[in-house]
């Protein structure tokens, strides 16, 4: 059983997001990592470097294969990557002189990568969306109602609910539209094989990398990317910022809710083992929790962009330490938001 | 199936770590939470709080409960902690009015949490002695052998392998009698009741408390500690000093195996997907990523000692997020780092 | 004198920007705040809120006031901001009806922040564009030279030096291109007043906001943005991408600077107190060092994002102490490496 | 002009700390230096490496030396480290057989560090007493008055002041005790020479550190501890240990004197530039900035501890970068501290 809060048995129940956490399983990794080796079988087929019919063969073959987790993981420990183990696998169901021939691990798990972020964006997008809905309808039901403006967590001159909510709202129409050059900077293909200068495929290259984008609907690319991370320390960025924001309406929400205060009233909010009577703004605090968890995280994410030479593997693994948990800290932190603003039954002044 | 590298399908491989796996498995914690409930019935039937023969009874009721963890984990998204639910399991099991009474929620998961990290500084501590002898049969083995001292990357004076040596033991020795020190300042029973005040256990308190942490092996606190957080956040510091000095040898290992340099040779290290014959060093760069990692992970530490008021739910959770991950990056980075240490078979200047 | 590394009297010999720290410096800063005020007088006489003949007035008296720092410093310590003690100076100087009235501290700080990000944005790009020439002039000389590609810091497959250039020099052309957003983003003015409704304008807050961005050359805001940072903390995560692709750059060339690698020779490289004939790569170094500091600082400005309310006091603050720093190791480490990249004498395999 | 909060002409009214900038500043670093060099020639007089009556010659020559800073500026530059320029400064005022041989710039650059930490270690020691007093104070005035207590941002059970002012200064209690086992840990004489293994100094290496070590009063070494950077890190994490406590304080008191709450009252609080009659708390907020930047800048400092080989520029200079920004923070926060809990008029529950 795990100890992180995302899967754990019972914190998952506070922490937990199954929508991202499909995204982000094994099993589809594993899919995108062998759908990156069956467009390539494909690819160089078509290019002539492997024989077209056995290159078709060793895609259906990838498609269709089952792999052995265990022994990816054995080999784990002593590649640094699942990559050669898989690879050994898959020449043991498919012709081994199509299978992953002139590409490398990188170019495998890279590729594989941002098609989990591109996954990872539709859902964001898509709660992004939906929480803008919510917070116009609050707007609509409570905009008008006065609200103490509050600088330096003092009471300032008053204002109207409309004024506090837009600071809410107004970011995400923001991150929405950020969005999209962040899955431009994403989501292209990772392809260089050994050294990442594309060598073993020869005057090819240019025809496999457009045959593969194609296959995997991303952008070709003139270049391997996998040494120049800052696109995707660049969305890792952009998540926090997504978290940031809501961390912001979780901690209004929270002072909001403060007995003397009390300028909001939300439904099924926490009880106390010692005080049966309490309700705690619980889903308001963890949006704090999770902008701050993902505005660390996001720094582990810019040191991993000092990536050596052709790979690193020290800066490499930070990674995989860091994204997905930030992928699931951001994805929580929009269906918490969702939940709370849907369960907000008075906003303004208290009466 | 999870994310985590620690407990992923295939990055465990190279990530995890059972033996620390299991000191932060949630039956374990389970079990320390149990543990605390059973202690805290019979103190306060000790104490004539509780009734004693109905006090015995619900102890040993809780020591064998089965616990409901999809309740618990219910429970958690309302309640942000899981101790109501696992109170209302125990009152339908046990004498409902000898269970609980007069604790709350950060009692019984603090207290959980030092027990944890008990049983995490056994498995550091043998860990460091176990590195120490090998660093020390290194020395005997190597210790004389030239070796060029490098000072910013560049080739110095010529000195020993023992110089280097060094640099890598003898800070195991330091954090050794650290963890004495560390182990002393979080190794507490935490007692405070609704405020934190032990207001409900009027001047039985000092003998509750007492009570509690002779049956836990804890020492006993004159006033709760859970909202004075430095011991946590000072564990985990000591938690990336480690992972920090076992990340400067494994630099220093990366940079002695390159080639041109060579100055250790290193059996069973990791194989290339496209080149079959390249030797990577995976175990030392993996010391380097885990170094960065605890060093951005012990940042979240930090920031959740502005613990507001009596409790912080959003202080309080970001620890939940981020400690258990520094504990199996530690541990994974001492195994991993005894591991490596027994595969060298040269050091020194090349031949 | 100071203790930060950037104008420390010894310490920035090797970390200080004059440029940069000409833009950031407090004459510049006071210099931006005058020119919003003076704006604001402006803006508020042509919409008949102030007096015409008296704004003008006002406004040519706060253009050429002679601000008393120490007074400002004095109220720093009781307001929080300068701003109080500023208007102060400012109506003794001036005709007080015609001075601040309607707007704030942030409105004053916060515009006269952009307009100090719009310089900082200037420098970059010309660095990032003069850096970008160097790289390319290096490619045309030393393209060709053959390399070894390095995968986790081992020999893999020779490669030439344009395969490494390459992933140096693409980089900055995608941060040019990014700057543009990220100018966007930022480059808008602040105003709120007092709870940040613009309520004292009442219905010339629209040509009130108009009039002062034009005057300014910002763009208008349909409303304050004081406390939603995402486009502040973007710019800064935006910093930290650049200091974290320089950072690659210099780790690499220290790699290549090794003995017994030698694949870079640099004129001018850094000696030794012990050994005066060592050659040092101290401005290689100095490229990582930048980058980790900017990689550790984003994440303070992600933790800002929290700015509760109307005003945080303690958010806002965070990013004066982090933003500055950030802007001078960005500005350092891009003039570092063009300084670097110009001493480069050879590229490529050791003859 | 400085750019620094702690040093700029009006930011530092707010952030500046006198006190802590005169043990930071130059002139005494320089200090630290000369002393250094002074204590090494008697010691290597005294040991036989140097002329006895030269050494000591050399020695006053050094205590006495006026260093041409903007040289040594220029230097660093060159070299990433003030010393080659010193020490060609000092040759030429020193009989130069008996100055600096046998050391190197780490030798002289951390032993100088070290003595600043003690000095600083002084003045934190003197503050946490003076605020612990003061608290206790406080107790005795408003202990007994009732308070509600608070968890999770929400009212729970009626305690007393006394209870919450006791989670304010039990942490300082407990860091003036970790405060002397830090001292331990870093006031300890560096001395390595060339590559760290004082080869230079022979069989007299034991004799001139304990010298040297008996001069500036510091710990001698059996070892050079140049590239075990724990103790540095270790003591980094401790000053955010302090500013953290002294954070959750100033969290307390921002939450406390919200209007609709009014447990208490603050002599002195800040004005608004909009709102003349507003009472900020900024001084308490102030402590919250202040633990997030140092909980921000502690991993800078864990980073810092992957010291590459016998010296790492890049990991050594991340720490000037930092830590003495660490030191300002922290003495800042608890001079505030001091000042703030003067400032309190009363304490508990609006009347």
């Amino acid at each position: 059983m795990s100890h992180s809060v995302f899967t754990h048995p019972w914190l998952s129940g506070l922490f937990g997001d199954p929508g991202m956490a499909e995204v982000l399983s094994p099993e589809r990794q594993m899919s995108h990592m062998l759908g990156f080796e069956a467009a390539w079988s494909r690819a160089c087929g078509k290019a002539g470097l492997f024989d077209a019919t056995t290159a078709e063969e060793a895609a259906k073959a990838i498609e269709s294969a089952e792999i052995d987790l265990a022994d990816i993981a054995a080999g784990m420990a002593q590649d640094g990557v699942p990559i050669p183990r898989l690879v050994k696998q898959l020449k043991a169901i498919a012709p081994a002189d199509a299978v992953h021939k002139g590409a490398t691990s990188q170019d495998v798990v890279d590729t594989a990568l941002v098609l989990t972020l591109r996954e990872a964006s539709f859902l964001i997008a898509g709660r992004l969306m939906e929480l803008e809905t919510y917070l116009k309808a609050l707007e609509e039901q409570f905009g008008d109602a006065p609200l103490m403006g509050r600088t330096r967590m003092q009471a300032a001159t008053e204002m109207t609910v409309r004024d506090r909510l837009l600071t809410w709202r107004l970011p995400l129409a923001d991150h929405l539209k950020t969005l999209d050059q962040k899955r431009a900077d994403v989501e292209k293909v990772q392809i260089g094989g050994a050294s990442g200068d594309r060598k073993a495929l020869g005057d090819k290259a240019g025809a496999v990398v457009a045959e593969v984008a194609k296959a995997l609907d991303l952008a070709p690319t003139d270049k391997a990317w996998h040494t120049m991370r800052h696109g995707i320390a660049g969305y890792a960025s952009f998540l926090s910022l997504i978290t940031g924001s809501l961390g912001k309406m979780g901690q209004d929400i929270v002072l909001m809710a403060q007995q003397g205060i009390e300028e909001v009233a939300i439904s099924g909010a926490g009880g106390s083992s010692a005080m049966p009577h309490k309700q705690n703004p619980v889903s308001a605090e963890l949006l704090v929790t999770l902008a701050r968890y993902n505005a660390t995280q996001v720094s582990a994410m810019h040191h991993a962009l000092v990536h050596e030479q052709e790979r690193s593997g020290a800066a490499w693994s930070l990674e995989w330490m860091v994204l997905p948990q930030m992928l699931m800290a951001t994805g929580r932190s929009l269906a918490m938001a969702i939940e709370l603003v849907q369960n907000i039954e008075r906003l303004g002044r208290a009466q």
